[in-house]
């Protein structure tokens, strides 16, 4: 599998606000996904998660991660991205999770009263299937 | 996190084409996702991998995957799939690959001269996000 930095046209994907998915392992190292948003800059990877996700803590535990993002409307094009958790630090005004809603929705993050974190990734590896349709 | 059956309404949801990330891990212990096809069964999940797919020697060193469903038109609403690999089989005629084809693109699957195996999970756990909007 290649290393970074990625190719341009790639790097331009991934500043998309596109559908992803993102793996972690549990404890008893199985795998974990849930779909998410993220923030693509400088060739690392912003996640932000609820206080109450069990995320956080296999992050804390073992921040090995895995992110494959798509095109929606061409899903079978997509880039995954390998690496690891490099910082998981509160996200105390909300600022992360603001700039990610307003990638992704164009507006604030509606939910103000719970405590969020903020975890950046550094791509170790990465692959694309079919990244001339990207 | 609930165990199956899963409720009627995401039990036809999963019956759909829809987008999909599959993730297993490496003998490492890392996580690897990628986005995949796969077909929703009596409870079970079927994928189907080419010969030359790392991602079978993880799952014969290690069967437990993760795999996240999408509605590409709503891909915040998304139920996510964990379980174990129960058999690994050779796809000798292309049976499998085929009627997955047929579910996804409605056809035959194109390539022909590559051997490709199956892969059958049972689903152990399972979490929804917002499933009122599946």
């Amino acid at each position: 599998m290649p290393k970074p930095p990625l190719p341009a046209r790639l790097d331009a994907f991934l500043a998309k606000p596109n559908a992803a998915v993102i793996a972690t392992v549990r404890p008893d190292g199985s795998p974990v996904t849930v779909a998410t948003w993220y923030v693509w800059e400088d060739g690392r990877v912003l996640v932000n998660m609820d206080e109450g996700r069990r995320r956080l803590e296999h992050l804390r535990a073992d921040p090995r991660v895995s992110l494959t993002v798509m095109d929606t409307a061409n899903w079978g094009s997509h880039v995954s991205l390998q690496g690891s958790v490099v910082s998981i630090e509160e996200d105390r005004d909300l600022h992360d999770i603001d700039r990610i809603a307003q990638h992704y929705i164009g507006e604030a993050y509606p939910l103000r009263d719970r405590r969020r974190f903020s975890a950046w990734f550094e791509v170790e590896r990465w692959h694309a299937w079919h990244p001339e349709n990207i």
